[in-house]
């Protein structure tokens, strides 16, 4: 006879029921090919016996057994695993067996994507020159509150099922309303498509518009998730040099009329990682250069609500009476990373390809965080958010960038940005960022070796320097402890 | 001089300064090259008259075009639009000027994917045979203390930031606890990537194992969202019949004879729609087939918790020690389907892989939801629901199928199905689910037509007919309704 006792696993102090437990490790078993087919199960008595379990526990095992095909019972024979499970060759039963781990790995080859970097640990907890905004300063309280409050009403219960693709319609109109007073568009809920965040956004356009072997310009440098985007669709990137007004249209109208290009991804207010806003005269440009040869214009304008010098340039979106553009933005910025409300602006005929693909992607958005965002805009809460939010940083930016220009002016090269929450940094050539980082890091001090935006033409000791993220204190704490570092090389 | 008064578009009762209204009226009519470079500007005073405002308004609106390199002001001569901005072709100034709408349609051609059906408003607020959940179960007064809470912690501020790509740990330890128990896994959280629902999962795992022209065995007829998720992917699909046992294992081994088979997609648990299950005999051979033909099972249980026999079959990838399953489950169904939660269990080095690619579709996940969904595992609201959810669903299918047993069993052709929110409902072909199912909705009750689950080779008047959305009650008016329509034809 079989070791029952050591084939059957059983826990005291777990959830599943006894009965179930004996049952599923026969069925583990059989699976395995351990305990093959046809074979005689002891009684019920005997069973119960060997397991040191009631009689009826067995009854009940065996029963479920039964149920589920496993089993054969006859009240005269006895009991017979199933004769119709096929005998496996080579999983026979042996002693010393265990409950097996879990595949270490998978039994077929997977490619390893050395193109897209590993995906690193967000250490957020530790302090650091972190891009994006403060946690301390949202409004989690107010959002709190809008959460239990959306899923307290009834008249709310539809919404928690399934939803309209492209998002809760009462949201995209509460967007279109916040998009047409703060950057001059004449939107309506049916030009919305709500994403998670702005990669969502870009993710879906380069799914919808593109094709393999499509040209598209980027910035050199650029974001490098947006890069990624582009070059896992099949795309060949355009570089096209960023200097201090944005990147360059001259050098844009050259190639366009060299080669078919089919669109550009352009971070218009301030350029991704640089920070620079492209001028009007660019602008206007860019947008005639769009219509002239046909080029689609990708406008991501992640941190529109951050702009500390006047008012934010209105968006290229605003200005496009052809349909030449597609605006990407999002919240996530606006409110918090965890809140990925990104949302894709564009004639109806595109918003409808895109819900389509949305569907195989990701079934629906969130309706509990929409309609919870809903009541934020209601409520007055976001706008006093971004209030708060945008003078706390512009005292931040100063304070920092006045910091480093007493501390290490001779050695951090910068420009005070107009806008967003991040200093592009250009460090000294003597003090390599990759070592420094490491060394900060051990002392306990985030700082991004800034490799992430080197391109194959441009390479760069430099870096973006977060100034949201801390208060004027820790800010002065992290400088200090940089000067030091850096000093006592 | 240009008709300032018509040009200049100011709204009371409106959030944006009016000083700001007027710049930006400026600068729209600039973009548009309605209103050239270099043409001098009204002074201040003569502006403040024309438009009736305060002059010192029409000083800061002045300050922020200059501020903006809009405008050009030279103390003697007066205020002239910037000459760089290039004049545009055919963009006169018109009389008759209107702020422009959205663009109708893009300017570019979008290539419209007939393959993929138009998105659907759900109509969840009309009564009907609706698949999934019923919302008024859901246990959403504790989701909303939950949210709450996670929102007013202080400690949980960092979780509002950039969390892990794969999801929260705590959470994914969370979810591996829970499927080690109910599912007979060994899991640790790494062998598990957090996906927007269940389709995110597949649509992930697409992008990630699989490239143009591979083929796939799916179900014939198969889950609609899956199939079109391989066809995005460029993959060919092998359809293999499925019988009452399941997926028909005997025709899949004589195809991998003939040809190379990369993967296989099966909901092993529930066949999609045709909600059989696979039987004991066939998972093992299934298992066993994969292992020598090398093609990679994707198991997508996306209604295991939902189960009325017996306890579930535990899953293929319980038994697999080859690392050749993929799992895929969500909490969509067990919760509600705005809870957009699901999962892919795998070995780690695919994990990986995944995590990479996630990153580009979709930066993160949710941490709120994910903390929430924590808090409501540790209370106990998940098995104390999924209990209590049970048992409503077991009764309700009972009324449904006894209803429509007595009421309409000459023409509706069915099995009591053994777990899953919905009956595969067989329609006499005198009676077309078409033109029924308008018939219904015209008064007011929903029954899906079913078309969807027509393959090329596969044509049936067949629908899910779901049982969980509605109490006996409603599915007793339900059956009326659809009784007096058919038998008044």
């Amino acid at each position: 006879m079989l070791p029952w006792k050591t084939i059957i696993q059983m826990q005291k102090d777990c959830d599943t029921p006894v009965y179930l437990q004996i049952a599923n490790s026969v069925i583990h078993e059989m699976r395995k090919g351990r305990v093959g087919p046809g074979l005689k199960l002891p009684g019920t008595r005997q069973m119960a016996e060997i397991l040191e379990v009631h009689r009826k526990t067995i009854v009940r095992a065996y029963e479920e057994l039964d149920a589920q095909g496993w089993i054969e019972m006859h009240p005269s024979k006895g009991t017979f695993t199933s004769k119709e499970l096929p005998e496996i060759n080579g999983r026979h039963f042996t002693k010393n067996h265990n409950q097996n781990a879990f595949p270490k790995t998978t039994g077929y080859h997977v490619k390893v994507n050395t193109g897209i970097r590993t995906p690193v640990l967000p250490l957020r907890h530790i302090m650091g020159f972190h891009d994006g905004p403060d946690m301390r300063l949202i409004p989690s309280d107010e959002l709190g509150r809008a959460y239990k409050s959306v899923l307290s009403r009834n008249t709310y219960l539809k919404f928690m099922s399934y939803v309209e693709t492209p998002g809760v319609q009462k949201f995209r109109a509460t967007l279109s309303e916040y998009l047409n007073a703060s950057r001059g568009l004449q939107t309506t809920f049916e030009n919305i498509i709500v994403t998670r965040g702005s990669q969502m956004a870009l993710y879906l356009l380069s799914i919808v518009l593109f094709a393999k072997g499509d040209t598209i310009i980027v910035g050199d440098t650029n974001y490098y998730y947006a890069d990624h985007v582009f070059l896992l669709a099949g795309m060949k990137l355009a570089r096209i040099k960023v200097d201090e007004y944005g990147i360059d249209v001259d050098a844009i109208e050259k190639l366009c009329r060299k080669k078919k290009i089919k669109a550009l991804y352009i971070t218009s207010h301030h350029h991704y990682p640089t920070t620079v806003t492209l001028s009007a005269a660019r602008r206007i440009k860019l947008l005639s250069l769009a219509e002239k040869y046909g080029f689609i214009i990708i406008e991501d304008d992640y941190d529109y609500d951050f702009h500390y010098l006047s008012s934010p340039m209105l968006p290229l979106v605003s200005a496009d009476t052809k349909g030449m553009v597609v605006y990407i933005g999002t919240l996530s910025k606006t409110i918090a990373p965890a809140i990925r409300t990104g949302y894709i602006i564009a004639p109806e005929n595109l918003i409808l390809e895109l819900m389509r693909v949305r569907q195989l992607i990701d079934t629906q958005g969130d309706p509990i965080m929409e309609l919870a965002l809903i009541e934020m805009f209601e409520e007055g809460h976001i706008k006093r958010h971004m209030k708060k939010a945008l003078l706390a940083y512009h005292k931040r930016r100063d304070f920092l960038c006045g910091l480093l220009n007493e501390k290490l002016g001779d050695i951090i090269d910068f420009k005070t940005p107009d806008g967003g929450l991040a200093i592009w940094a250009k460090f000294h050539k003597s003090i390599p960022l990759p070592p420094l980082t490491e060394k900060l890091k051990a002392k306990g001090l985030i700082l991004s070796n800034g490799l992430i935006h080197n391109t194959s033409s441009v390479s760069m000791n430099a870096t973006r320097m977060g100034f949201g993220w801390m208060n004027e204190e820790e800010a002065a704490q992290a400088v200090d402890l940089l000067a030091q570092t850096i000093r006592s090389k």
